[in-house]
C-alpha cells in the first residue's frame, strides 16, 4: 500500500505504535535493571491501548509509555470545547513520562498524537523537561534537539513559537509557577499535514537522543536525604499540574479513559510540606530562580 | 451586646476564631509532642486568615486546621455558579485535615463556614473519616455522634440527607470510588439561620469527642512497612480527590485564596503505584469491599 493511499490516521497511528516499541526498548537499555510490563486494553465507547510500565528500576523509579488509539463518540459538553463539527472524534497517540530515581536525574514527558473530529485533523505533541537541580549543560542540550528539529522543518513549523506555547502550557496558574524548564509544545496543526507528520516522526525519533545523554551524564553521581527530599516535594508540583491543569489528562478522564493508564504519570512517591522554602543560595533555590523562568535556553552557551 | 442586635456573620465567625483555638488545643494535647505553628495572612481583596498547622507529631504526621474570613468580589464566572445575586461576598469558616502517621488511625477532615452573597445568607459543612484498615468500632462511633447530633436538631436537619449527600460528595468519580468511609455534609442550609447554627456549633464542638477517641484507642498500635505502603498508597486518592473534585480547594483558588493554606489539606508522604490490587481477603481488601461501599453505619451494631 502506497503511502498517498493508506490515509494520514493509519500512517500515524503505525508510526506511534512502532515509536512505543523503540523508545521501550531503548529505555529498558539504558535502565539496565528493570524490564517494562504491558497491559493491553480496551475501551468501551471504541478502541484500545497498549500501556507499559517500568518501575524499580536502576534509573527509573517509575516511568510509563502508552500508546493508545480510541475512536467514538465525545460528550456533548465536551465536544463544544473541542474543535471540529459533530461528537465523533479518533485519537492515536503515544504519552510518556519518566521519574528517575536519582534526584539528579530530570524528569521527562513527551506526547505526540493525532486526532480527527468531524472533518477536521489535527497533530498535537510536545516533549519537556523538570529538573530538580540546575545543570546548565543539560537544559541547553535539551532545548537545541527541538530546536534543530523545529528549524529543519520551518517554516511550516515555528521553533519559538513553540517553546513559548510550551512555557506557557506547562505552568502552574494556582502558584504562579513554571513546573519546569520547558521544551516545545504544539496543538491543532492541521495545515501541511504531510508535512507536519514528518515533523512529528522526526520529533518522536529524537527522544532517546534528547533525554539519554542527560541520565548518562547523572545518573551516578551520589545524593544523599536532602537531594531526595526536595525531589520528592518537586514531585508535587508535578501532580498538582497533571490534576488540576493537564489537558491529557482531562481528554482521558472526560472521554471515558482507562485511569491507571491516564494516572501512570504520576511519580511513585511524592512529598508535600506546608510553606517549604529552599535555602537562599542553594542549588535548589538557584533551580526555582535560574532555571523556572523561561529563557531562551537553546541560544545560550552550553 | 446582645444575640438579636448582633449580626449571624459576626457570631459564626467568632465561634469559627474561638474553635480554631479550642480544636488546636485539643489536638495538641492528645499528640503530646508536637505544637501548631500559625500563620496569618490577609488576603488582597479582602479579609484573611489564621493557618496553624502541625507536622512531625507524636500521632500527626501533618495536620492543619485552617480559620479564615475573607469577603470581596467575585469573578463573572464563578458568581454565576454560586447562590445570591451579584459577585459581593463573605465567607468565614474552619477547615481542619489531620494525616496521623499510624496507620491505623484513620485520617479525618471536618470544616464548618458561614457564606452570605447578596442577600442570600447560609451554613455549609461537615465532617468525614477516612480510614486504612477496617475497624467496625471507629467507623459506628463516628457516625453515631453525627447522628445523634443531627437528630437532636430534627427537623430542621435530616441526618439521612446529611449522611447520603457525603456519601455523593466524596466519591472519586473518575475512579467510581468513595473517599473513605463518610460522615455528613450539607451546604446552602438557608432556612432558620439561628438554629443551623445551633446545630453548626454543636457539630464543631463535637469534633474533637467524634475523633479523638479513635486516635486513643489504635495510636499505638504497631505497624510495619506494608501498613505504611498501604497507607502512602491510600493517601494517593486523598490528593486526587481534593486537586480533582473538591469544591472547597477549588472555592479557595477561584477567590484568590493562600495557596499554601489551600494546600495544607494534602498528606505529607503519598505514593502512587501502577494498577495496584490488595490481596484478596486481606485487611486492605476488607477496607475497599466491606467499608468503602456507603452504609447506614450509624445504626449497625459494634
Amino acid at each position: 500500500v502506497s503511502e498517498t493511499t493508506t490515509s494520514l490516521r493509519v500512517r500515524a497511528t503505525e508510526y506511534f505504535r512502532d515509536l512505543q516499541d523503540r523508545i521501550c526498548a531503548g529505555l529498558e537499555q539504558a535502565d539496565g535493571q528493570a524490564r517494562f510490563r504491558e497491559d493491553t486494553w480496551q475501551r468501551e465507547g471504541g478502541g484500545g491501548g497498549r500501556t507499559r510500565v517500568i518501575a524499580n528500576g536502576a534509573v527509573f523509579e517509575k516511568g510509563g509509555v502508552n500508546f493508545s488509539e480510541v475512536f467514538g463518540t465525545m460528550s456533548e459538553e465536551f465536544a463544544r470545547q473541542v474543535p471540529g463539527e459533530g461528537r465523533e472524534f479518533t485519537a492515536a497517540g503515544i504519552s510518556l513520562v519518566l521519574h528517575p530515581r536519582n534526584p539528579y536525574v530530570p524528569t521527562v514527558h513527551a506526547n505526540f498524537r493525532f486526532l480527527t473530529k468531524g472533518q477536521k485533523q489535527w497533530f498535537g505533541g510536545g516533549a519537556d523537561l523538570t529538573p530538580y537541580y540546575p545543570f546548565r549543560e543539560d537544559v541547553v542540550q535539551f532545548h537545541r534537539v527541538w530546536r534543530d528539529i523545529c528549524q529543519r522543518h520551518a517554516p511550516v513549523v515555528d521553533y519559538h513559537q513553540m517553546k513559548e506555547d510550551c512555557d506557557r502550557y506547562f505552568f502552574l496558574t494556582h502558584r504562579n509557577e513554571p513546573r519546569g524548564v520547558g521544551g516545545i509544545f504544539f496543538d491543532y496543526l492541521e495545515d501541511h499535514l504531510e508535512r507536519i507528520f514528518d515533523f512529528v516522526r522526526d520529533c518522536g525519533d529524537a527522544f532517546l537522543a534528547a533525554y539519554l545523554p542527560i541520565v548518562a551524564r547523572r545518573r551516578h553521581t551520589e545524593y544523599g536525604q536532602r537531594q531526595r527530599d526536595w525531589q520528592l516535594y518537586r514531585r508535587g508540583r508535578y501532580v498538582e499540574f497533571n490534576l488540576i491543569h493537564d489537558r491529557g489528562t482531562l481528554f482521558g478522564l472526560k472521554t471515558g479513559g482507562r485511569i491507571e493508564s491516564i494516572l501512570m504519570s504520576l511519580p511513585p512517591l511524592v512529598r508535600w510540606e506546608y510553606d517549604y522554602h529552599p535555602e537562599p543560595g542553594s542549588p535548589e533555590a538557584e533551580l526555582l530562580e535560574q532555571y523556572l523562568p523561561p529563557r531562551d535556553w537553546a541560544n545560550e552557551p552550553v
